[in-house]
């Protein structure tokens, strides 16, 4: 089988994370079928080596590449800095990352510098500060590992003040530098927006790579003449590598509505 | 081949937790060979299922007693809670674990209450709770589940504002309760034991498993008559699923040394 405009489109992540992407697709985009896939068993990347991170992330898209999507989408940052050029190698279908996009976004906006937060490993890829300069060489980027956060938003301590105090430790050393935009470079992060936006206060620009990414698949479609032409219900599968506690509620607040259709693979 | 008194003690964790346990045994036990095994590829293993939780554990207890070890010790609280019973079913020699010696080491010193800290896997198991019941009906047991503390502790926050909020927070609902031993039910919380019992005052003692079960491992190779006879420098072994960036600077913090002879084999 091929895939046709009437395929779904696959949208994978280490975890839950990549939902925030899911859901900014879903408003974007509210016709197309969506295949979710979620590495809820090995979860989290950040904090693996590359070589770990290349082999989950190449499996992950062979299987969805295996359900005939039109298009993935790599809804972690982690994969996408690690593995991005490797995935884009085996795929007949157009490769979307939220690196890319949100690089993209942030060169649109910024005059001055380019602030960065993301795991360990996405900031030690340097992956942001490669794409941004691939677009505007001119453009200073300042990179800041948090590995906190993402343990804190799964907690659900969104406007907790153990939050902002460690938002404003990581932070310290990027509001040094003279910076317009703050790339949210974690898929966990848009759930901290309105604290983040807090901590940074007005003169910074926050970019969130979920919307800039559903706005980058709507042009691909086009460009493609992919959109699909159906005018009813789309359907949504969620695949999973693991099924664990707290899962439906943790995965709805990301998703903003509930999880339907979850389905669990054992590698 | 057959275990034998010159056969190595076997230790496992999900991760890297596990190597307080090794500290202990290095320290009680200077003449035991020691192989250990930290599933960094897929930790952590707090908050997966249990059904996954156990199929990774019995993987792993099965590479060690293939390598004939003459006994083994789950130093992960989440793996003794959901699979300790299944380790046990298939092994040949003795399996010690954290919880059976950590409620042991409880029971030992309270004469009120206790309360246990863990992660939400190894606290939603209640097997602390069933472990000490058993040993003394008569004592309340208040369990808090602390995701954050694993994180705080591999980001090196261990005196930190942060930490100390976040351990305020958590443990407000257990010290309301009349208790007088803190169980640090994860292996990753000897770390914070300063600050635990800065937070906790003095009136509650903390159970540390990690020196305890080097102690019921010291009388389970008296009672088998299995001390290694070697009074040579014993060998010590780490195999891992991963080597992730900053693996030996965390590594070591957890050992208390450098890490040598480090093994990786790929699940």
């Amino acid at each position: 089988m091929v895939a046709t405009a009437r395929s779904a489109i696959g949208v994978f992540d280490s975890g839950i994370g990549g939902l925030t992407v899911v859901r900014a697709l879903m408003e974007r985009l509210p016709f197309e079928d969506i295949v979710y896939f979620g590495d809820t068993a090995r979860v989290p990347y950040g904090v693996k080596s590359n070589d770990t991170i290349h082999n989950f992330t190449t499996q992950i898209a062979d299987f969805l590449l295996d359900r005939d999507v039109k298009l993935l989408i790599i809804a972690c940052n982690t994969m996408a800095a690690v593995a991005g050029d490797a995935v884009r190698a085996r795929s007949p279908v157009p490769v979307l990352d939220v690196i890319d996009a949100g690089a993209r976004a942030a060169v649109e906006i910024s005059q001055r510098g380019i602030g960065v937060i993301g795991t360990p490993t996405t900031v030690n890829s340097n992956a942001y500060a490669r794409n941004i300069h691939a677009l505007n060489p001119a453009l200073s980027v300042y990179s800041q590992a948090c590995p906190l956060l993402v343990p804190l938003v799964e907690e659900g301590w969104l406007e907790h003040e153990v939050t902002k105090l460690t938002l404003q430790e990581y932070l310290k050393p990027v509001f040094v530098e003279s910076i317009d935009a703050l790339v949210l470079g974690c898929t966990h992060y848009p759930l901290l927006k309105p604290l983040i936006g807090q901590v940074a206060g007005a003169g910074i620009r926050l970019v969130d790579s979920a919307v800039t990414i559903a706005e980058q698949t709507a042009r691909v479609l086009t460009e493609m003449d992919m959109h699909n032409p159906q005018r009813v219900a789309p359907r949504y599968d969620y695949v999973v590598t693991d099924i664990p506690l707290r899962f439906q509620t943790i995965g709805s607040r990301f998703l903003g509505r509930e999880l339907s259709h979850l389905e669990q693979v054992r590698w």
